[in-house]
């Protein structure tokens, strides 16, 4: 009896527009090695616009997806590290993936949120998302474009600041390197580390990346890493007096090429490490007797520790951005359908800036 | 004419003992690899006893000699690592091997050091040593052996305080790793950290070792890695709750087990790699995703960098000696001609705590 009540609303509320069908994509299996498009597949599902009675849900539309390389660490079989780290639950075969991203309320049942706000923070890999809450914040555009606030203005902004400023604790002049320069975090940390008065040189993988940094964004130096034999000669080249800071985004052999060419008291923040993610056999082993030697200190990091210091590094960058001095770096291609392809060409360094996937318009 | 005036008048100094035969060690060649005992050659020089007129120099019988193993990599043939250090300034075939000891002043025309005065500091591998004053400092023994000043309340005791203080910020109650547990820094790392209010494992390489550690210095717990097949199981085992600090002596395998097992701000404080001095080869690679996600700083020191904690150094020290509280482990061998063979052996790791020759009675 209940049933046959129930089944004709359901249908009514679907006709009214308060039930839709939901795409969204999820992993085959775990990936434990080079991600393929053949490794993520869409499923869709009746997704309810209205908030069930007495629930605290936000029921959000998504508008643009943060695409970031670390979300492979997720997608792999499950290891200790990976267990260490809210920021690194792991992402189950057919289950929707939470990540960063802009979207618009469409329901709420939580006080802190309304109907057509927006929020930032994390959704999922899909048309719609679900949320309690957790990670989530309204979002204030404040003028910008949305998708300044899934990179420049979000996690990848916030990475690049706190990793410079707390973890590299630079000073005036002090001489920087920047591994993926041309990356959503390497480009802003070569921007910052510029403005605030260091010499910067970075690396990336082509000609018109090594142009875009030198020319658009201001760095001292840049060189193409695929074009050179041996790195620990090449850092020597443009560091003949040695490096003061290395903000790593890469791992492997760069790290241990510039654990060679760092000065006294050098600085190593550990943001990513790229090259090892999909290649576990890739491992750094930097010669820790220059380690020792020179006092190096090399400390990984997430930006979800620093988030005390987001009113802060909203103010530099928005200052920053108003007076010209930051140039925004992105990489948006549009439709839900894209994402795999986006993701997965992260790993061939295909992306300049900052990816993006415009999953609907607003 | 002028020379036959002289060489009498040399005779007559030496006949008045103002002029000596001083033996001293040599290394033949750049040892690269592992050191044996025919890496190294005795040599003997006429020596004067007096000061030359106008001279700053410290003429001094050398006592008590530390025999460290990060002399190996001064003795290499050069890399920009050691270069960067003036810890480690290298040691060149047929030259005075400079080291730290205890001597006893003869002769000094620099007025911070009189005759029969105590000195500390850099002397040198041989029976005398003259000093310009560089790294010498003069040495009340304040009731204490001589051999303390040597080890104990010298740069390895000063090497075990400030890097577990200043590098490893520990917490009461924190859990803490250390290798080369028995060496000469090891040990005392364990006891200050003991004292401190912290959990501590060591590992050693022989069983008498994981006795005297465990029963003598009051370890937690202590193993001997020779007898263990998997060093990350083994971690694991002696720390189901993680590690918040290791104290790292030894490089190699063993850095990587470490930080697979650390917690999240987890501290490792790089002294020394052993594994890795005679053997590049063997170098760590640990897992960076571990250093990212669990946010661990890997924080490479030299003692000399904290002289100025000196003074706080030896207060508490002493305190805990004349408490009872610390257990002296020393390793002393009596002559001149076995310093060879007692530095060969660190690398075999014969030693049990500080490694001391004893080159002369006071």
């Amino acid at each position: 009896m209940m049933l046959s009540w129930l089944y004709p609303l359901e249908k009514v509320l679907h006709s009214l527009g308060m039930e839709v069908t939901n795409k969204f994509i999820v992993i085959k299996t775990q990936i434990d090695g080079k991600p393929q498009e053949s490794d993520f597949e869409f499923k869709t599902e009746p997704f309810s616009l209205t908030v069930k009675p007495g629930s605290n849900d936000i029921i959000i539309k998504n508008l643009y997806m943060s695409i970031d390389p670390y979300q492979i660490n997720r997608m792999k079989t499950m290891s200790s590290s990976q267990k260490a780290s809210e920021f690194a639950v792991g992402i189950s075969p057919g289950k929707v993936i939470d990540a960063y991203g802009v979207g618009k309320v469409i329901a709420s049942g939580n006080p802190k949120f309304e109907k057509d706000d927006y929020v930032v923070g994390l959704i999922s890999w899909g048309e719609y998302s679900i949320s309690q809450g957790f990670i989530l914040n309204k979002l204030d555009p404040m003028g910008f474009p949305l998708t300044y606030h899934v990179g420049l203005l979000g996690l990848s902004g916030l990475t690049a600041y706190s990793g410079f400023f707390e973890i590299c604790k630079p000073k005036k002049g002090e001489k920087v390197f920047v591994s993926a320069a041309s990356g959503s975090v390497g480009n802003l940390v070569g921007q910052y580390a510029k403005h605030f008065g260091c010499y910067v040189v970075g690396c990336a993988g082509s000609p018109n990346k090594v142009k875009l940094l030198k020319e658009k964004l201001g760095f001292d130096e840049v060189f193409n890493y695929k074009e050179e034999t041996d790195l620990n000669s090449t850092l020597q080249r443009y560091f003949p007096n040695g490096i003061d800071i290395y903000f790593d985004n890469v791992g492997g052999e760069m790290l241990e090429a510039a654990i060679s060419n760092m000065n006294m008291n050098g600085r190593v923040a550990l943001c990513g490490i790229i090259a090892e993610y999909t290649n576990a056999g890739k491992r750094a082993a930097p010669d820790l007797l220059n380690v020792i030697y020179k006092r190096i200190t090399i400390q990984g990091f997430l930006s979800g520790d620093y988030m005390s210091l987001f009113p802060e590094f909203l103010t530099t960058t928005i200052d920053h951005l108003r007076t010209g001095k930051i140039h925004v770096l992105e990489d948006v291609s549009v439709g839900l359908e894209g994402v795999p392809s986006a993701f997965v060409g992260l790993f061939r360094g295909d992306n300049v800036g900052k990816r993006i996937v415009q999953v609907s318009l607003d």
